[in-house]
């Protein structure tokens, strides 16, 4: 795969009105006219996001004249997704991190805690 | 996780040299210098990349005024994946699709050649 390719899915992807667009086309393949309904935006405004969107290989169209229908295209976000893989061990390393740390801290704040008692119960 | 913080993160992965800065940074923390090694780029240009890969969080830098080393940070990769993830079993029946037609393609060509067999046997 060539690195322009991950560079016009992921450009594609930098928007929210194209992610919404895509989380609507989840239930099914949608006219522009519906598509466009949620959205605060002129038809024209939509049709350039879904040329975007189309370019990337993230969409296709029908070929229905007067219809058409725009469908999901998973590939781009498959090899995106492969991508971003790549570095899973990274955020999985910084959770284990954290989760230690809040172990140490945890066992930190119990210790104090079993201080303050043994000191209380020798003023009693 | 607010949309704009996806944008932002997409928008950095949308470039081949910011992807390859944060490949190099796969192996531990580096100067910028070093960093800038393998690029046919003046270091005022991989600064600027490496700011916008600052801002989105993908990295970070030290603190030693002489030396501020960059390391990944993968957060924002995690919260990328997550976000792709709810795609996946669009590709993943897209290659089903794909198999069940390579497969259903197979057996019509063994089809085939088993007729033409049967109709060379007929003729000997």
């Amino acid at each position: 795969m060539s690195p322009d390719h991950l560079t016009t899915t992921f450009a594609a992807l930098a928007d929210p009105t194209r992610r919404a667009i895509l989380a609507r086309l989840v239930s099914g393949e949608s006219s522009v006219t519906r598509l466009a309904e949620p959205f605060e935006m002129s038809l024209p405004a939509i049709s350039k996001h879904l040329k975007v969107l189309e370019r990337a290989g993230l969409i296709a169209r029908g070929r229905e004249a007067q219809w058409r229908p725009c469908r999901l295209e998973a590939g781009p976000l498959k090899e995106a997704s492969d991508w971003i893989e790549h570095y899973r061990r990274f955020w999985e390393q910084s959770f284990d991190r954290l989760e230690d740390y809040l172990r140490e801290m945890q066992k930190g704040v119990q210790k104090k805690e079993k201080k303050d008692g043994s000191k209380k119960q020798r003023r009693h």
